[in-house]
């Protein structure tokens, strides 16, 4: 097994918390290693494509967030063995970072701009995309998002989801989820009452 | 094995090439079923997310063009067995959808607004995108990206920076692959010469 080491920002969430609670869930050994916002621009520098997080494998330096939450799924037995299941994992993933990168872009702006900006990606990005993802969780009949098992679709889902409800980006209403995505809303409780999530975040607390 | 339909615009580059790439060169059987420019307001009102390419598998609809490329390497044999080499596999993939995510917020500018969107795209994006991606190619000391065999990262690397080497978009130069990496631009060369590609292109054109 590969030495792994993790760096990413000090938080309970953003693209980094799905990759760690994938190698939690799994017991695999990882380096842990986290950084503050003003240690960021330093950081930034030196990683590749100045984006974070950053994985180290005995000493090579990977980048693209996805890519290193589908490698700890398959450590951890979480990412589905056959390729349609598969395929419907990727979509989650590839989906959940769309709407993350169109929310980044709102990133920086102030004031008016901001409000602005915020209420646009609400309406034409967050809403339609949390409305799809919820067509995709209901047509599993389950917990999960696929099939009858926990994988790193439910862990970026819930990771993100609990993002957009944390009131955490002004001008995007911590109610807008469960208005429009009730089940949505559920699911992630059902996330976080998993024995395993549970104490880590008590253990985290 | 599941009836596939690939709905992608009738252009030999973009998101769905590699997809069709992939299932041409493993010889899997899908409908291709491209359209027009002129079509396309009417196909992205019903595609999932108002995104192409769409991918049906036994009348599921998909979206995310990088996820049915997985599916398509994996039924293909172009997706590596083993978790760290799918996961250079997959950082490629993702990060060359970064880069096109970039360009594809310059489209619909025009005159100066282009231009110097276009200057500063390949300035931030496509040369750092380049550079590194030549870095990962050169150091696997092969043809290809990942270890001895072709693989579905070939292929999204190969559709993309023929797709910029094309001249097909305005202020980018069609010598910024030659001037800055040309061992991407020989890699190009390696791929398309492949009798599996060749051919494919000649049957195309």
């Amino acid at each position: 097994m590969a030495q792994i080491k993790l760096t990413y920002f000090d938080i309970n969430g953003g693209r980094g918390e799905p990759i760690r609670l994938a190698f939690h869930l799994g017991n695999i050994a990882f380096e842990d290693n986290r950084f503050n916002f003003a240690q960021f621009p330093e950081i930034k520098k030196s990683a590749p494509l100045h984006k974070v997080p950053v994985m180290q494998l005995d000493g090579k330096v990977i980048t693209q967030s996805n890519a290193m939450l589908r490698y700890a799924g398959k450590l951890a037995h979480l990412y589905p063995e056959s390729a349609e299941a598969a395929l419907f994992c990727d979509e989650i993933l590839d989906a959940i970072e769309d709407a993350t990168n169109a929310l980044i872009d709102t990133f920086g702006l102030e004031g008016d701009a901001l409000k602005s900006a915020r209420l646009s990606y609400t309406d034409k990005w967050l809403v339609p995309y949390l409305v799809w993802l919820e067509q995709k969780y209901a047509s599993n009949n389950g917990d999960y998002f696929i099939g009858e098992h926990i994988s790193i679709a439910d862990l970026k889902a819930y990771v993100w989801i609990k993002g957009i409800m944390s009131g955490s980006f002004d001008y995007i209403n911590d109610d807008v989820v469960s208005n429009n995505t009730p089940q949505l809303a559920l699911f992630c409780q059902t996330i976080e009452a998993l024995p395993a999530i549970n104490l880590y975040y008590q253990e985290r607390a």
